[in-house]
């Protein structure tokens, strides 16, 4: 019998994602006539006549990049990417987005120890927020650490860094935005879970313990402009220190400035982002269903009739899937200075810890989705860095035949046949391990050379920072920070510092001597801020001090309170 | 507490690995100064201040190759690989071979259903000697088949056809030189098992049933000019059919030319290797035994102390270590019309189907060294291509804590920490199963970029055979065959036929008529055979034809029989 799967394939596939865009120029080599798979040559990827190595260098940009979009897919190990190629497109199929990308690599992505005998030796099975802290800051840390290092020194982040060097930022998930892939582009803390001002985790962390607070609250600081995501929960918390003690963190972030939106019209009226009004979308509690509804593994699960995945009728609606929001997120960051932005495709890990084959399958589809859209944006702009890779590997794996202990599940594929996926790392109910093993890394546009070879997790934020041109000197941006007041003012009138150049800063603290120790953290926007208070009743000469929050700088000005 | 790992790490690497050869400058951009993991920049494997675009473009080689090594770890999915390295080098170490080569992708390896309703399709977990097949000949086929496709139709192999153009050919494993992966190049059969002639399931492939014979003898009829391994007690079988009937395959090899060698001091007397005495070096009657000592996964298993791999006092001496075979293979292959050599690391599967991880992980080790060997030879050569890669994924996963139902292992590893591994396809005492995730592939050299980006399996055959410029319409290099014969002989006197040109057979077989019908199958070597027979007694004309066994090209000569 001669079959044709890739025309089979093919057809399937432009059904399955619907409206996704395709981009296959971008991959080298194309086969341009395969025949039945079982023919010589039938199941080549390649042009079997062609030679690969003019295209693979074509694909080589030394040049800087203005943007870069870093497409994380979580606990999306090899295993994980076959298996959802297989399900949904055949194992001679392609995943339109990841299998698109033309420069690969493999990279590391250990953990340390933060403790003990064994503190800063390796730990072999990371975890999201110590991997996430890995590309986000350049620096190897412990489990649970979000962007501090092993003696919980906060590290500045990409994001951070891309914003203080004037590009936009952006940072979208399908999970709780506090979650800890999201989370380390914004905060820093020593407990990933400590997710809002009610968390009992934040410890030192929390804004009354003098920390820098809880993820969210950070988030808010930080200013990307644009997050999007699920965990509108911890939104919903009210602060319990600080200036904005006593109100929610939605009442919060409204009044920082932020275009707080929570659906998909709030999204739609969004018609631009800035630091001046960033967006905060927050579409669910938690994390976003996933595309297929759950599946459960069972002992022996494999040996029975292989399932279809189903839609999942708890689904966000498709503006608000991940391909939709990535698009949303490049239009609103796209400006001449160029921009950085995160997207994460969470529920891969989420559902592979589950045991649920359909869930993870869906994800990764989704998220796939979100390749395309990245990859249609950079083809067009030819001047963005798109990388794809995973945080670290998981359970899942492809078998032959059903284990005897492992959890398993039987699916029936785009092929028409059956796949076995076992999940071996935990018992029933329990929750399926992180693995240790390597990576794959992919790369397209400027400086993705970079990830070819074996690299490390770490190397990554050195890829983006320097296709970025960032100076990660950001403390320096506020060196010739500086103040103006009006000299001469009445007393119990209004005082208004006007601070500038405070570029290295995302916010300044004010004091007033003689008389005022602290007055209230201001937002630097657009490396300025505009600082006002009532002015001292007592005549005479005031000194206003205006220091950066995160560089120090310290700037004075006077005035003289006159009648 | 800052520590040094890095450092430790090299020397622990030298005291480990011995003289093993060291090729560093062919990895693009080794980060120059490592400190402290947790220091920032402190775990990149690249220059954090560096650009790899240039040595990764300069990597890039679109010439065509004098010479291919491929080197297969079977089994060696991107797990083993990071539990190996782990173990011995520790995480932020490096295998000195397989993670120094600087081009990298990934392909699939799924193979195709041979009969039913799924004929033709894809079966997600294939087998050693589907996979083999694959890079073998460029089609896909079913698991268990050896070189022919899912109709059973022999398939010409990379060897075969590197042969035929004028290459010298090598195969060297650590496994039974029938194994499926050294097998896949120098035979055809529908069941991997039929190893000798005393194998039942040979079946149509015997000769005694017109078949081509089992592997062992096919092997000899192939005549690679090195093929070194293990498997020598198929070769005391004793040949039930043909020419050889009632020799062992030991004194066949040995009347066809073969220089036979079974021990060390053996192979170090053979000084050259060519089609008139090729090298048929087999050291042990099974498998080699590896080089750490075996260790038993338990269920809870990781639970226990952590162990260290102990030396396996079976291990062959260091001159027949699989990186030593491959120098030797090399220096004997090496010359000016190029050659194609197959090195296999074989117990990587072998053990991981045994859950031994010290096993999979000695082994892996040694198949390390025989890359550093191949990419020493290729440095300096500058006209050879390394591709590293395996057949298929496997079961071996580095956890985090002991899975409950799993077989386990605890590994005190290079970082003075401790690494627990799993196996959770198969239960006690059982075979753990391959995994169908795609795999990485790594190359350097002429070519090499071929496989960057997504591949199949299959593109391999093509990477190869396009970089070495093989003609692969071998049948037609017999097309100007002739014989010489003198004109005229006396009754009863020796006739010699000569052949030439008979570049597209590896055999060819004679008749004279009128009178004999069949005279024995001869040996092509460097396209030339001669053929003796005794004159008929009756004087008159005859004509002898002469059949490429491969080609079918038939050559006639006339004689006259006279007084």
């Amino acid at each position: 019998m001669k079959i044709s799967t890739r025309a089979k394939v093919t057809a399937l596939s432009a059904l399955a994602v619907g409206t996704a865009l395709l981009v296959p120029d971008i991959a080298v080599a194309v086969n341009p006539a395969p025949a039945s798979l079982a023919a010589s040559a039938g199941a080549t990827r390649h042009d079997p006549a062609g030679d690969a190595s003019s295209s693979v260098k074509a694909a080589i940009d030394s040049g800087d990049a203005k943007n870069v979009i870093l497409l994380i897919g979580d606990g999306m190990g090899d295993s994980e990417i076959t298996v959802a190629r297989n399900y949904q497109y055949g194992a001679a199929g392609r995943l339109p987005g990841i299998d698109a990308l033309p420069l690969t690599g493999q990279y590391t992505t250990y953990s340390l120890y933060r403790e003990g005998a064994n503190k800063g030796k390796p730990d072999y099975v990371p975890d999201s927020a110590a991997t996430g802290s890995a590309w986000a800051t350049g620096t190897k840390t412990y489990d649970n650490a979000i962007s501090v290092d092993i003696d919980q020194a906060p590290q500045p982040t990409i994001l951070e860094i891309a914003k203080a060097n004037g590009l936009k930022t952006g940072d979208v998930t399908t999970s709780e935005i506090q979650d800890a892939t999201p989370a380390v582009l914004v905060s820093h803390v020593d407990a990933r879970s400590c997710y809002g001002p009610d968390s009992p985790t934040c410890g030192n962390d929390a804004l009354a313990a003098g920390g820098l607070g809880s993820i969210s609250e950070q988030l808010i600081g930080t200013r990307p402009d644009v997050a999007l995501g699920g965990g509108s929960a911890s939104f919903t918390q009210t602060a319990n220190a600080g200036q904005w003690a006593g109100q929610t963190l939605f009442d919060q972030a409204t009044e920082r400035g932020y275009q707080v939106v929570g659906d998909a019209a709030g999204l739609t009226a969004v018609t631009a982002a800035s630091q001046k009004a960033p967006v905060l979308g927050l579409f669910t509690p938690g994390n976003f269903p996933t595309r297929y509804a759950p599946t459960t593994a069972t002992v022996g699960g494999a040996d029975l009739p292989a399932v279809s995945c189903q839609p999942n009728p708890e689904r966000l609606s498709s503006d608000l899937s991940l391909g939709s929001l990535t698009t949303t997120a490049i239009s609103l960051l796209d400006n001449k200075k160029g921009f950085f932005l995160q997207v994460e495709g969470a529920s891969i890990d989420k559902r592979d810890h589950s045991a649920d084959a359909c869930g993870q399958i869906g994800e990764t589809v989704d998220f796939d989705e979100a390749v395309q859209a990245a990859l249609a944006f950079a083809e067009k702009d030819g001047n963005t860095l798109v990388l794809v890779t995973a945080d670290h590997a998981h359970s899942s794996q492809i078998v032959d035949s059903t284990p005897p202990t492992s959890l398993s599940t039987a699916l029936a594929t785009a092929d028409g046949t059956v796949m076995k996926v076992s999940y071996g790392t935990a018992g029933v109910g329990g929750s399926q391990q992180h693995t240790g093993s390597q990576l794959g890394v992919a790369g397209f546009g400027p400086g993705a050379a970079n990830i070819v070879g074996l690299t490390d997790q770490t190397d990554t934020f050195f890829t983006m920072s320097n296709a970025l041109e960032l100076d990660r000197n950001t403390t320096a941006f506020s060196e010739r920070a500086r103040l103006s007041v009006d000299r001469s003012v009445k007393p119990g009138s209004t005082v208004t510092v006007k601070a500038d150049r405070f570029g290295g800063d995302r916010q300044v603290s004010a004091s007033m001597a003689p008389g005022r120790a602290v007055l209230e953290p201001t937002d630097i926007i657009d490396s300025a801020a505009t600082i006002s208070f009532t002015a001292p009743t007592a005549l005479g000469d005031y000194t206003v001090t205006v220091t950066g929050a995160q560089s120090g700088k310290q700037v004075t000005a006077k005035f003289t309170v006159k009648k």
